[in-house]
């Protein structure tokens, strides 16, 4: 095999016609695979079964709480100390809240935006037009959050060591109206790559050298203990770094157990300051009686000293899926040269991208065949990759045998895309 | 005894001076009794022990649903049907969600003032002082959620049956920036009244004679089914007469389980219109995957079939303890009559009033001799009882031995407060 431009136009075209006959008969299959979201698989929820023993009558925190009344509004301690443990920050950083990180995302941009963080009169609404950096490719609920909330949103380039700070640094230097910068720090959504320590340094530092002074770090740190080798790959402690900095009340911190134990039924946590951890607590005050510290207790009681031990037996189950994506994308594709993709060592996502102008039609023949992959132009705000090319993986829901279908079918629809995108530039 | 009107001077110099004689020596014992707050007692708790022991590794809801993944943003069918049960509404009616009805009420007032409920123009801000009538007394954190979201609160007198309704009436149809009515409409916290049928169908009705055409009836039935009889007392079906009358879009129903099994870690619904429950649905799908369905499997199966018995449970625990209130106070005050107060047949509070102007000093003297009650005012808006009157008693956290103490306590800091006031007045 040879990259495809160095195929003739008649070996394109015949091997497009092959491509074609290929994708036909797989229409008749009436396949239905669904590599669109980042969703556990039902034997990683089956690693969590053990949640359900772990009351057996004891609902007592070990601070004598009863956890099945109302109160407690930063969580119990020991959940406060998971959420601790896995974002490598100190318990007294961290409230536990609910079973959604999203939702503690939305509470704090929404309180930066509304009401301030700060006890004081700043608040990002002041400006007409709040603004904030999202790195791209990104996370799509992040964008849709902010998209919902009106705040506008500026693309920044990733690179292999986060975001691309020279374009950050310029951006945020002259515009008051930039309020803040969304981090994946870790095996990042979807690009796979973890933050260098020089630049986490930098983003801790980062609020100093904003023209705004109500700029705002949201470290989403979904995927901090998600890696498919242990002992984990380590990550600059951001808060730490933002403290020596005098930044620590500009940065926001979240985590879930969402994909530690069960999507729907995990815990949330948010880190900060004391001064932020204030302002959310007294958020929180107004609209609720307090968490639900049972389910708090139980992940408390189940994680507790094994959590590393519990992600390695994920790892057993979701490495072999993205070692199959990463054998059949590289048989398919590498030689042709036709496409770039990621190779990540945790997280939930491979990212690929095509010849630019290829996602859409790569996705619409996906789907022609029953292949339902994330909607190409997701990992962008309002939904509109400028260059058309970036396309996101999602391996952990489907079994191994579907997932080598659907990346057989998929590889099949990038050859064709290309193909017949080169024969149109001949 | 003779009512305090016709004790002589002498009498009640001698009977306070008696009265402050009893209150030294109890300082003495250090009591420390807290009647605030309408909190489950720990064997009410124990009632729902159950509830650890449903899924015994059955994660799996009516409809195929894994409920320990993403999704499913209005909970599981078994857990909407739950819901329906206690709102007596139908479960399309209905969404299932976190643990926390006032949760649920926060986002919806805040619906309601920001982005409107109808997916039109329609949206409480659009007015320069949008306003909420408060039947009062009422629940201190209806008025606080108000106060946060700059809503300001008209307070309107409550009868044995309801909110008043002339008063309601006149105030609607006048000013259009009056956008709503607060109602706990069984077992009304705190005056433990239940809407009569006839009042129900004029709230349902309320609506269409508002001058603001955003007018909602907030329907906070945190009481449903906490009767201390059964078959539960019955409650006028408000959604089902606000269809009658082209209303359906103004009504919104509360309820949760949080004093039905566990106070933390219950379920919240919110019902009505299918046009606001798709609001409220795209605005939770901004900041959130989806519920703990997992909890709402664990309530479903534990509940099914047997609510009504479980709420005798509590009903055995919580009636005596409103026997021993009632009991103390008539024996206390009646002949004197130097108070009012309720006396449900359900819920979780004791309204009492005294003689204007006295409620803040019987909070002080029980202070001072070591018992928290509900500080006076907190059942009006903005903390201010505008005739220093209401108190409420909050009888079920504490034990039977523990309450005697502090009701009788509370009784000599009430005739204490009256007699010097009396020997004011001759």
């Amino acid at each position: 095999m040879t990259t495809v431009t160095e195929l003739t136009l008649d070996e394109l075209v015949s091997q497009a016609q092959s491509l074609v006959r290929e994708i036909e008969l797989l229409k008749g299959n009436r396949l239905s695979l669904d590599l669109t979201r980042g969703k556990p698989a039902t034997d990683q929820l089956d690693l969590s079964s053990g949640l359900e023993s772990t009351i057996e009558g004891n609902y007592i925190a070990e601070d004598g709480t009863d956890t099945r009344n109302y109160g407690q509004l930063r969580g119990i301690p020991e959940a406060r100390a998971l959420g601790a443990e896995i974002m490598e920050v100190d318990p007294d950083d961290v409230i536990c809240w609910g079973n959604s990180s999203l939702a503690l995302m939305y509470l704090s941009v929404e309180l930066a935006l509304k009401s301030g963080l700060w006890s004081d009169q700043r608040r990002w609404r002041n400006s007409k037009a709040p603004k904030i950096l999202t790195p791209v490719p990104g996370y799509d609920r992040h964008f849709t959050l902010c998209e919902h909330l009106g705040i506008e949103m500026i693309n920044v380039p990733m690179d292999a060591d986060g975001p691309d700070i020279t374009s950050v640094r310029n951006l945020i230097a002259d515009d008051p109206d930039i309020k803040g910068i969304w981090c994946v720090p870790k095996y990042s959504n979807p690009t796979g790559c973890t933050y260098s320590d020089e630049r986490v340094a930098t983003l801790a530092a980062l609020p100093g050298t904003a023209a705004a002074d109500d700029f705002v770090v949201l470290w989403d740190n979904a995927y901090a203990v998600h890696d498919f080798q242990f002992p984990r790959k380590p990550l600059a402690p951001l808060l730490d770094l933002a403290r020596v900095e005098g930044c620590e009340d500009q940065v926001l911190l979240f985590a879930s157990t969402s994909k530690i134990t069960l999507a729907s039924a995990g815990l949330g946590f948010v880190a900060g300051s004391g001064k932020v951890l204030d302002t959310i607590t007294e958020r929180l005050n107004v609209s609720s009686v307090g968490p639900d510290k049972v389910n708090q207790l139980r992940h408390a009681r189940f994680l507790r000293g094994r959590l590393e031990a519990h992600m390695a037996g994920h790892a057993e189950i979701v490495k072999p899926k993205f070692e199959l994506v990463e054998e059949i994308l590289s048989e398919g594709l590498k030689e042709l040269d036709i496409a770039s993709w990621s190779r990540p060592e945790g997280g939930y996502f491979v990212s690929l991208d095509t010849r630019p102008g290829l996602a859409g039609i790569v996705g619409a023949l996906a789907a022609e065949t029953g292949l339902a992959i994330t909607p190409p132009g997701a990992t962008f705000p309002y939904g509109v990759d400028p260059e058309d090319k970036n396309l996101r993986i999602a391996p952990t829901f489907a079994s191994l045998t579907d997932l080598k279908t659907a990346m057989e079918v998929f590889v099949l629809c990038v050859k064709l895309a290309t193909f017949e995108d080169e024969i149109k530039k001949r």
